[in-house]
């Protein structure tokens, strides 16, 4: 929002994995635009379908992916009935956790409306401590979603 | 999360404005805990109803508050029914914009389950440039909320 | 729920508006099912966007349709990551009201995962009494939503 | 909403069970009034949450509840940050159902903003049929809830 003309600004970098999100006529606050938390639930979704993909078994698994921290720029408002897309692409990843870096887009277009980062860390179910990024989905990390 | 000892952390800041969050059945995800996004929405309720109180008028006014950039860390997970009480502080109060910090505790406790900020840009409605905070706003958070 | 074999159960009324909704991870409580509540934000968001082609203004205008009433009945469990469809069609249609029909459909199937009602009274936006449906809404719905 | 003068109007049934629900900053759509979802959302988290108190196990136990169905009438728009009160009486109690009644009040008042229904149906987890309501929540119900 409101940084500048875009002069000199870098080249939008791309996303391997993008996804359809629309949005719902009760993400829309008051003020007529989708609200900031409805943004967390766009990138939590996207990378939580990625994972199921991969294999992640939410219920049954031993090791379960934490949210430990999470962060969003918002450049320009949206309302609904806009249609979203958002990308995905790992940053870091790590022995027992992923960096996941997430774009709130346009259909077809690249400039984000919102970019942001969540980080996860893997832990077993019932002792909550870290274990290692399960192999098949750290494979499917860096095979998709490295640039 | 679950971050080491306690050893060597620093004392907890304490926050002027604390106000009750109730959990609800939905807010908790398919792990059973409170999904990362409702911590937004308790921090942009807990500011926003501060705000109303400060006499922000959310649908009359001239000038309005967008959010330009939030962020949230997560120390411990949590599950409805566990009542929350939100913290609030003002950090950085510039000319047209403020950060807010936030913390996510139990009721009477000083531990934050998850500690966030918001930065907030004051627009005008009609042209979306940025505006000096509202003098009223400004005041009421120099009064009530610097620590 | 599951209630019976289908035998002698009458032919599904076909909805003469379909529209995709997909879920998102948070919708699923922790029974790992798509909460009750996310039934009426698709049915509503469906309704709302329908009647965004049709000519509603929702901030703009002096009318403004408000649910009076709604009810739904569920017969199956679906969770995240399932894609719906909702579909819609026009029930009675008053002077002043509307109630909308509508199914939670799997994409392309005609048997419902659940099925509501949406009762809606238009109303002048500043003195809160009813007044009739505008125009060009009765005629696409009368055009487009009757079975 | 706007159903009568209230002449001749029956007096408000009481519901033995109250319990505080606070509305959140993005509750509010984009009329500026409380979506029409978050009362559903309210109907839920009250009846879980006595559930809860009664003994209910929404994970561990092999019996779970399951809506069949629900329904809601509006009849006064609210705002946040209006508070609410959610009041909680049982309708009809059968062998594997139970039908809840729910007010949406302002504290302290007897007349409701919307009243609602869930009817709820008790599931083995596993095979998803009908099992008895189990004897602990109906002897809670019987002595807390009827009227």
């Amino acid at each position: 929002m409101t940084t500048g003309s875009g002069r000199g600004r870098p080249a939008p970098t791309p996303y391997p994995h993008r996804a359809p999100f629309p949005t719902r006529w009760q993400d829309n606050d008051q003020y007529g635009h989708v609200n900031n938390a409805v943004y967390y639930e766009a990138m939590d979704t996207t990378i939580n379908a990625w994972l199921l993909r991969a294999g992640l078994d939410p219920l049954g698994g031993d090791r379960i992916a934490v949210c430990v921290a999470s962060s969003c720029e918002f450049r320009e408002p949206s309302s609904f009935p806009d249609p979203w897309e958002v990308g995905l692409r790992a940053g870091a990843v790590g022995t027992t956790s992923v960096t996941w870096e997430l774009g709130i887009l346009r259909p077809g277009a690249d400039d984000a409306l919102a970019t942001g980062r969540f980080v996860h860390v893997w832990v077993d179910r019932g002792t909550r401590r870290p274990v290692p990024v399960p192999d098949g989905i750290r494979a499917a990390i860096e095979r998709d979603l490295l640039t």
